[in-house]
């Protein structure tokens, strides 16, 4: 029997070496905005709408969205929120349209298009998403938001352990799997000292966000799996 | 007092994103085209002078290079030799002038061209690296080959050895030197073994060519570092 395969792709700059049509691409961004997107939408967040530019964001809330936008970190100007997933919890968003644009996030959704479908994870939701997958039995490519391009070890680690979880049931394809898994197993026991000394860890830590960090990392908090259907992400 | 740093990029086709003008830029690409050069200048040729393509290898083979030439862990018909670091320390090769052009390697070197310096790199010559590196006192970014762009466990692992050499005297700017140091630490004492999951591994070891893997793995066998000078590597 054929196993279905995974790989992952560290950085959305690498996602032309990928096939993605046909596969289920599980993107991240751990901080903050697949974390964000989890947390809004398990909580009540009706639908939320990723876009690349500040434009696009501005022109849906004209429209009536709310508007979440977020750049280096900081929320931007004119939008009613910025990247943190305790404003997306909040509980006058329940049943609204939100729209986001973030630094990272946002981009690597916009560039995994071509896939079947874009599940959207997080360590806030990661054993939905794993049993998902399971369940589907189709390749998936994981693809990490990183850092304006480069490696960030936050999204590495989290498609590490989302390796781990599908081990036995997926094929293993390329070398970032095996380390991105060897690199989980090794850091798991203490997630938060490891990533604390992350780049964007220290980048973060200097907007005063570290509550957010903290909820970022927290395992399994909600149960639900958020797939793109036409340009909106909705939970399935 | 302001330490230099290091930066590793995990693949050549993320180098846009890094800066490395008046930057000395280490290539590695263990298996197998830095293994070779650093074992075949060690042992008595004269200089390789890397090149991209086949045609640019053929052109120096008629001006009387030896040539070796690869594509797909093969050697290219017409060509001296292949990739084998054992062919390129063949006494016959002694005072010679090599051409050599590769899957990987040899693509990574070209793409470093506007750093101050490129040093070769290979767990055979690790040490000496590392040793001249801190003499130098200049930032420093490690170029991994990868395999057709894609991220590789031999390479990262190299990389993440060199930066804990280099611990203390360069400071870490990006998490992929996180990332690969702790990856390093965790699989150094059986390099061998983790390197056999890797998938060039499993492609090599279909060639036949397991010798030269554990060559290629073996550290400090030679202390020489080669350099590129105009387009010839020689030893400094």
């Amino acid at each position: 029997m054929n196993k279905p395969t995974i790989e992952i792709c560290l950085s959305p700059e690498l996602l032309h070496l990928y096939a993605l049509a046909g596969k289920i691409v599980v993107v991240t961004d751990i901080l903050r905005a697949t974390s964000c997107i989890v947390a809004g939408l398990a909580t009540g967040i009706a639908s939320i709408t990723p876009v690349a530019s500040l434009e696009e964001g501005r022109a849906l809330m004209a429209q009536g969205y709310i508007g979440a936008g977020e750049r280096e970190g900081k929320q931007v100007e004119g939008f009613h929120m910025g990247n943190s997933p305790f404003s997306y919890m909040e509980p006058h968003l329940q049943g609204k349209k939100v729209v986001t644009t973030t630094t990272n996030g946002t981009q690597a959704i916009q560039k995994s298009r071509e896939a079947a479908q874009i599940v959207i994870g997080a360590f806030l939701n990661i054993s939905a998403v794993a049993a998902y997958l399971k369940d589907q039995n189709r390749d998936v490519v994981v693809v990490c938001a990183g850092w304006k391009g480069k490696v960030n070890l936050e999204d590495t680690l989290f498609a590490g352990a989302l390796a781990r979880q599908l081990e036995g049931f997926f094929r293993w394809e390329d070398d970032a799997v095996l380390a991105a898994s060897e690199l989980y197993a090794n850091m798991q026991m203490d997630l938060h000292a490891h990533i604390s000394r992350s780049s964007h860890y220290r980048r973060l830590v200097k907007l005063g966000i570290k509550e957010d960090i903290r909820f970022c990392l927290e395992s399994d908090r909600f149960g639900v799996v958020p797939i793109l259907v036409d340009n909106e992400i909705v939970l399935r």
